[in-house]
């Protein structure tokens, strides 16, 4: 098992598509860049999307489902949403066995399909807000593709809100980016930034696109989910308006916002190890996994299965996500690097000695072997409930020591600060948070050069003074701290 | 409201067209014969989708993602199978804007797409069985389409099994069959016959297709769900073989079955009156609605509403899914036609007069005004439990009764008996069960004389003596009893 997992150190890239691989998140399938998502892959997405589609729906959100095919003339409505994305399309031209006079597109984002069903929908300020969220597979033709990552096909959500104002829908905007925020952290444990992004990798077509950003073990940043601020420009493209509270016409404000399987990615990266997934007991689709020490004895077998049952049913009752391996063939050192390799948060082992002491040993998966203990029975619920506990809040603090051990201050403040900047940057990679003078100019000079681009403009450092600082390619004036990075 | 739903009786396809856009169920897309599935309509969706999907996993199914692209090849290796499916796909051709080298089809339904990744998973009897799931959209190029019984895209399920025995595969496509039935009964409550199809009306590529059939309220057949025996047939196809328990190779059994969201279709047209949608409470997303009846007094009102959403936030805790219609502009007979239109079970009436009494007064869907009756807030859980399941239960009775009277037997008993099946199937339709000699060309006579196919063989008369009986079209030993239907 463990073995055919590469090192994390040696060999960042393979270890990470091992891990996919071994522990059956996903397969290759015989189309190029689309993966298969495999039962265990795929259970990890249902439990994020279960928790994200309630917390959807509990802010007034609600699901429908929007074409797969779009007139491909629909996207030239909005001249930059075309640009952006008309290199990544895959066309439908036949169906039907005859030749299509307008070609439809697969949806690489729905805007468009879904502002044009909202030009039926909007007529008063009375039909707004519309605040609808759909869960939907989308096809971007990638030329470099690695599974969850960045793969042809993937699995998303994507919120599309219509609003009577513009502050009604910047605030959906960030109420979503806070609402990702949260989540990522509390379920996946993965600390991120969250700001702006900057023109040139602002969503095509958005007036302004917010994003969250994860560092991963390489030191390479993720774009984990993004809220878009769409003002009025698909509501012009697709002509929808409605008579205000006034009487008089006007257009409808918008939002975007999605994340998708590659927060599957994101998960794998921030905490896995050598020996496979780490994964937060709250988003493992198992949280624990009980597994019997069994002997060369049939009948003190028997009674080991039988206690590791009851333990079994007694925890399922408890709510507990928890399984049972009941694999009498293999040995325990085998089982447990299967268990590890799954990344299941806590094992339970039940041996002979176990049962004669009223006991089982549980053993956590971020923890090394010399950590395990004995708990009562008695005990085993509540001691459980801690260290599920304790293990989501430990992965979050070390991802997040490591983000911030990773996230230097190189600010301009002179000509040689860039020198500081590029030698840092290669060397160490990270986060680095830097001042910029708002160019396209230097933000393109410096990603030709160092292949860092701008992750966002940090929340965060939103309050800290600018003075006496200067762009840290051009040395003109600073009017921005931004965060650049190393991404995927 | 109501007056915009055309008359059932004078005008069936418009009733039926007409609920699914006023109750905002569907609305047609841009893309010929796709849909939007509106909120309302999604969230009867993921009703029906919850309570399969726990289902399929308590008996042992996982749920897992393939690709929505395959090359046109995998089809190809299945003769039936492409031949059943090529007249309905959508290819794409060009992507990436490149025209690609081998063209990819938009999947029609997944067997080869997932039974190539089988031929990666499956090496050992150790493997098996594989029970896999997959919730996706599909792309079937119709020429006819009306919203969720035949559309160009649709949403579905799809199980996938593999095997080692037939035993087992033939155990799986019957138990899945009786899964759906009991849930098509007893969520949906709607009555439906069981039974093998006749090899004409098989899915390309099976060796036994069993079908669950539905009657609709203009009394032609609705197929609701199959089942699929699919032997080795895939196997073969691509050389999904495993090593025995004797150690001996051999190729895998198969089994594939799927619900869409034509179930909706089907709800929509078994229940459903001149006034609207009636939903059955077990697959109603929302079971109740309050209406609070307002008059010309706010201070009235500020009391009124209060009331009701004291009782309003009682059942939520309750566990009812209950909505509260606060809406003061329009009268209440409008806002029982918009409950009655959206075909909420029960409806919740809360006026001055039921504050002084300490009760509310309630009303069911599924019975005229003169039988609404006040309950006391005390009682008003118990009551509600009562009427939801009293309203289950006659729903799926008066649809028993419906389709009881409406299938009719003819069977062939001499020269004359056709005339007589063909009269009755002209002017009453319904079902009609017949006796067959089991020759296609008797089957294909009768379908174009007559517009009637066999549905199925039902299970439910497979006890029943063939003595004496002849085929109803050539008179020839009778083999099969059969039940004939028009259908959609």
């Amino acid at each position: 098992m463990g073995n055919f997992i590469a090192s994390k150190e040696e060999e960042y890239s393979k270890w990470y598509l091992d891990i996919v691989q071994e522990a059956k998140l996903v397969d290759y399938s015989p189309v190029k860049g689309c993966m298969v998502i495999m039962p265990y892959g795929y259970a990890i997405w249902e439990r994020i999307k279960g928790v994200l589609d309630e917390k959807f729906k509990e802010t007034g959100h609600e699901n429908a489902y929007f074409p797969l095919l779009i007139p491909y003339e629909f996207l030239e409505r909005e001249k930059k949403h075309v640009e952006g994305f008309s290199p990544e399309l895959a066309v439908v031209t036949t169906a039907g066995g005859e030749v299509l006079a307008e070609p439809l597109v697969l949806r690489p984002t729905s805007e468009t399909i879904i502002w044009n069903m909202y030009s039926k929908w909007v007529k008063s300020y009375r039909d707004l807000p519309i605040k609808i969220n759909q869960w939907a597979n989308i096809i971007r033709w990638e030329k470099r593709t690695r599974p969850f990552l960045r793969t042809t096909e993937f699995l998303w959500q994507e919120g599309h809100t219509a609003h009577e104002t513009e502050e009604e829908a910047e605030s959906e905007t960030l109420f979503i980016l806070n609402l990702y925020k949260k989540f990522i952290e509390d379920y996946l444990a993965i600390p991120v930034f969250c700001g702006q992004k900057s023109e040139k990798e602002r969503f095509a077509g958005a007036v302004a696109t917010y994003t969250i950003e994860a560092l991963m073990q390489d030191k390479k940043a993720l774009q984990a989910g993004t809220s878009h601020y769409l003002g009025l420009n698909f509501a012009k493209a697709f002509d929808v308006r409605f008579q205000n509270k006034k009487g008089e016409m006007q257009h409808v404000f918008a939002t975007s916002w999605g994340v998708s399987t590659r927060l599957i990615g994101a998960l794998i990266m921030v905490h896995s190890d050598n020996k496979g997934l780490i994964l937060p007991p709250k988003i493992a689709p198992i949280e624990l996994i009980i597994i019997p020490i069994f002997k060369r004895d049939d009948e003190v077998n028997r009674r080991i299965l039988e206690y590791a049952t009851t333990i079994f049913e007694h925890l399922k009752r408890e709510k507990f996500r928890v399984d049972i391996d009941k694999d009498i063939k293999n040995s325990p050192g085998f089982r447990f690097s299967s268990a590890e390799l799954k990344g299941i948060p806590v094992r339970i082992e039940v041996g002979s000695n176990d049962i004669l002491m009223g006991c089982v040993t549980i053993a956590r998966r971020d923890k090394d072997k010399t950590s395990k203990y004995q708990v009562s029975v008695k005990e085993l619920s509540s001691k459980l409930k801690d260290e599920l506990e304790s293990m989501q809040c430990d992965l979050f603090r070390r991802a997040l020591e490591f983000r911030n051990l990773n996230t230097k201050e190189i600010m301009g403040v002179g000509a040689h600060s860039y020198a500081t900047f590029k030698t840092y940057i290669d060397e160490h990679l990270g986060f680095v948070l830097s001042s910029w003078c708002g160019s396209e100019m230097c933000e393109e000079s410096i990603k030709s050069d160092t292949k860092a681009t701008i992750r966002c403009i940090p929340e965060d450092f939103k309050n800290r003074s600018l003075d006496n600082l200067t762009c840290i390619y051009c040395n003109t004036e600073a009017k921005y701290l931004v965060l650049f990075a190393k991404s995927y």
